[in-house]
């Protein structure tokens, strides 16, 4: 029997994804339920506090002993101060103090965490961080996330935005990135940026086997780049590789900045199996200094998509250990 | 009066900088003395703890309240084992255990800490850093070193060089660093390299009022460069708006991964004044991104060589704050 339980809440612009875990980070039980965005910020709050409920009841576990909650969710939000402040896929979210109202509404003391950093706790707690109290994570889907977790605490920064590891400049003036810098990582080696940057190169006369699909209006996925690349289709592979390339210029800076034991990958992108890790790890190891053989292992994420309530339920076992609410 | 009294030394090639300080960071006594490393390990072991005894000697303090000892040391070390490991300007220092020997010579607790990290510790405890929790200082010296403040804790890493943010890769593939890489800000915004940068291009045919200097083998040095540049010297101004240029960007990667509410410049380069910081904060504000306000403020240092004892001391106050030696 565990002393403590703690509940995770992954909100999503979709849906919830929530679960309880105990003290040693097992799943005691865990569901999906839509969060209803259109329905208005109080049907949101009444889904985030039913997951909680719900998390409790399914599990069937001693309501005394729920020693706390944690939501993830996208940002930005403030940890500090447990407010949600104005997510872009979740516009009715404006401003939330959402630890306060999970609290009052539920009687569960609960704690904020940005989604990527909550994935990486995650995997931190429960998946391929576990056992190091150093790890950087990399969430390479749409755009690209990160984590990072310090002598076993969130790295989260005076303006509560570090480790967005997307942001990282790689190749300065380089390509246009989402955010208004140019040459950030995201805008190499994210799923949505590769796909565009194949596009531009075809746009621009270079001959690919993927020309017929831009010309004929398709909208390149990254998946299509990576086919293609395993193909030898000489354009994708030039891609591909940048985008192998910058993302292991992003690992080297970490590894002298934050100098993790495990480099973590995570996300969509990851499908690509060996054909991402392989080159990443020998482009990293061509890229970094032989003065010293600090290298961090850079590994999958072994989570999946259950890193985010996961993690969330272990940023409040932190906040539980720490006394740190 | 203070409740506790902290000493801090700073172990350099050539002298060490030693003080004691309250636990408001208040200087009561400093000085210098010669390391005479060619006397060897036996000897700086000694002219150690005898700074560590003639600080509180000259001070004057009751010997009982003196509640612990930070040797600030050149790296490789291990602040986790209290072990000077192979630092190459102290070449009879290989793995000596400097904790367990001040402590058993002189009954003080101490604590080591890699020289960067000591600094920026002191900078965060009592000079520019001051009031803030979370901090990024680059010192600008014959090399670039850094030191990374997160939640008023020293950024250490797994393998103990974190925050080694003179490698960080800011141009990958560009100018070769000492450390073997291709491309790091110390490349650049260093005094060594920015004049060889400098050398490098009148090497190559490019005119400069520097040329006489190279052709008579003189060697170039960073004040030759900043003279030259505000004399409106093209190469010069190139030179060294490379520097800043470079300096910006690892300032921007800094911003997302960290997050610091302040960055502090500090080593030899910021004599160069506003001639320095203008370019670096200018071309930082168009680096970066506009999405959100979370800019830090970039400034100088303000203890100058100090900062290691003074940091030194910190760390060992910090020790003992959280009972962490």
């Amino acid at each position: 029997m565990a002393d403590h339980y703690y509940v995770g809440v992954d909100l999503g612009g979709t849906n919830i994804k929530a679960g309880l875990l105990d003290d040693k980070a097992k799943v005691l039980t865990k569901f999906s339920l839509p969060t209803e965005v259109d329905k208005g910020t109080d049907q949101v709050v009444r889904n985030i506090t039913n997951a909680v409920e719900r998390a409790i009841t399914d599990a069937g576990v001693d309501r005394q002993k729920v020693a706390g909650a944690g939501i993830g969710s996208p940002g930005p939000l403030s940890h500090r101060r447990g407010v949600i402040i104005n997510p872009g896929n979740l516009p009715c979210m404006k401003n939330v103090p959402i630890c306060e109202l999970v609290h009052g509404q539920t009687g569960i003391r609960s704690t904020l965490e940005n989604d990527a950093n909550a994935a990486a706790f995650g995997e931190y707690w429960a998946g391929a961080g576990k056992g190091v109290t150093d790890l950087v994570m990399f969430t390479l889907g749409t755009g690209v996330g990160g984590g990072v977790i310090t002598e076993g605490r969130l790295l989260r920064g005076h303006f509560e935005n570090g480790a967005e590891l997307g942001h990282t400049l790689v190749n300065p003036g380089g390509r246009q990135c989402s955010c208004g810098q140019l040459g950030c990582v995201e805008a190499y080696s994210s799923a949505h940026f590769l796909a565009r940057h194949a596009e531009d190169l075809i746009r621009q006369g270079r001959p690919s086997t993927l020309k017929a699909k831009v010309d004929a209006g398709e909208t390149l996925m990254a998946e299509h780049i990576i086919d293609a690349a395993k193909a030898s289709d000489t354009l994708a592979q030039e891609v591909w590789d940048a985008a192998c390339y910058y993302l292991a210029v992003t690992i080297v800076t970490m590894q002298h900045v934050i100098n993790p034991e495990r480099v973590v990958l995570a996300g969509g992108l990851i499908a690509a199996g060996d054909f991402l890790l392989e080159p990443v790890r020998k482009k990293f190891r061509e890229l970094t200094w032989k003065l010293l053989d600090d290298f961090p292992e850079i590994i999958f994420a072994t989570l999946g998509n259950d890193a985010g309530f996961i993690g969330a339920a272990g940023c409040a076992w932190h906040a539980h250990q720490t006394d740190d609410w």
